[in-house]
């Protein structure tokens, strides 16, 4: 697909860059994987020179496995989907990077994990780990539903569970609400006992602290504690009308992906939970086909 | 009070330092106040050396209008008011902060409010504005309800306040809520049409920025405005709730102060709304009562 003369001794990198964690993977240009490596956080929006920092981290792992060097930065083709780059400013301060690659393709971290988990295809997709977001890519049309981070979006995140309930327990501890079962559970996890002591614990705390709360409160909710059962009902209904959402724009596949799927689709209306199917491949091999789209219509325009 | 050995050319230094401003005020022994300052965020949690540079930014204002230089910092008695200082940790932290004063006497913020609304005595105190807390001192007891800050506590607060407000937003932004007029007013204020832009004017700002909302979701409740009025009523309940807890101390007098004061009593039940009196002093005069009363009590020790 590539012209031969520029594309001998060239390899692809792709880098998935998120909130908590980078994962690179370079693979030839046929699309072999010879070596992967990961990264501290990478959004840049918490971030920038970290978020770089982390890139560079996740690449070099994988230029160490794949036998190759920091000398062959400048033959790699990168496809790099970040988080918060679907913020326009951000967007245009990375792009800007002086990168050491050959050449960068840079998208959101949605639209990676979408060409992953639809081998390239269009299709739509849920993530909910730390964050929480819907992307739907349909007549080659590109839509972002929530995603609009912490504190003030990713509704039924486990960082939206954990901050809803540590601020129950406040509440709860402070005798403004019930000691139920969640708020005990909770004080353990922080090994506290107080409302002063928790806040201790958790103040000023990333997003990523918040989301290790998430199994706590799902083992809850199936305990039958009404405070973590209304948690989760709450984020259940919101992605619920996420997915009414992306289907209204016909996706050809729809995938839900990131930590917590594996709790959240069983807790689905059957005929929603019937309509996801398994995605195809992981978001950083996303961006390895990105990168191979990119550089492909690249040539393309240029022959 | 104080003996007069010690106590010659000296003056107290009366500190409220909060999460947006700090506030300084120097008297006289006799308490007549000589001059006053005011310097940037002092609440240590969000960032220890800037709270030392805001206290010192107010005192060397108040003394330069109380006609003293920065050679007099060594003949004041501090009574220092901190938000933050609640956590042990930063208690301790602050307390061993190598201060340029003769004697600094450090408690909350909670405390010295306290102390400037019922003028030295014993009482209780609801604070609302950027933040929200109770406090009261009964039966030389000290309580304090909620105050865990922003985002896991202050509930009923203007930073509480405005980011329910923007989380509602962004989900009518995104079509999974009605768009109802507060939305509208959010969307103008922030000058933004979507979610993506209004996320972007409010990721990782402060709770002071959150808290600007708060005079427009009142007004916007006073229209009819539904998720206006159920972000009010519900921080309007909290507040009852505290209140209740604060009067089942017994304090011999009840204050509501902060920037919400006046937006919350009216619309408190009249019977509760009774039990609050006017606040005699401001929290920095409150400082003053503490430092001398700390001052005259360890001379009482020494004597």
């Amino acid at each position: 697909m590539t012209s031969v003369g520029e594309a001998d001794n060239m390899w692809y990198l792709g880098i998935d860059g998120g909130g908590s964690k980078c994962r690179a993977v370079i693979t030839n240009l046929e699309g072999e994987v010879l070596g992967v490596g990961t990264g501290g956080p990478a959004n840049p929006l918490h971030g920038f020179q970290k978020s770089l920092d982390s890139i560079l981290d996740a690449t070099n792992q994988a230029l160490t496995e794949a036998g190759l060097t920091t000398s062959h930065l400048n033959q790699l083709i990168a496809g790099v989907g970040l988080a918060g780059v679907n913020l326009p400013a951000l967007y245009q301060q990375m792009n800007e990077w002086q990168h050491p690659f050959a050449k960068m393709y840079l998208t959101t971290d949605l639209d990676i994990a979408n060409i992953g988990a639809h081998d390239g295809k269009e299709g739509a997709v849920i993530i909910v780990g730390t964050g929480s977001c819907g992307f739907v890519n349909s007549n080659q049309e590109k839509t972002i539903l929530g995603g609009h981070g912490f504190p003030i979006g990713d509704k039924a995140s486990g960082a939206w569970m954990g901050l809803e309930a540590i601020k129950y327990s406040l509440l709860a501890l402070d005798g403004f609400a019930e000691k139920t079962e969640l708020v005990k559970k909770v004080c353990d996890y922080y090994q506290v006992n107080n409302g002063l002591a928790l806040s201790e614990q958790v103040a000023g705390r990333s997003s990523r602290q918040y989301a290790r709360l998430a199994s706590i409160i799902f083992d809850a909710a199936d305990k039958g504690d009404i405070k973590a059962n209304q948690i989760v009902n709450q984020g259940i209904e919101y992605i619920c009308r996420m997915s009414e959402q992306l289907l209204k724009r016909n996706p050809k596949r729809l995938c839900m992906i990131g930590g917590l799927a594996r709790f959240i689709i069983p807790r689905l209306p059957t005929q929603l939970a019937e309509k996801f199917v398994t995605p195809l491949a992981q978001p950083e091999i996303g961006a390895i086909h990105f990168a191979e789209q990119c550089w492909t219509a690249d040539h393309k325009q240029s022959a």
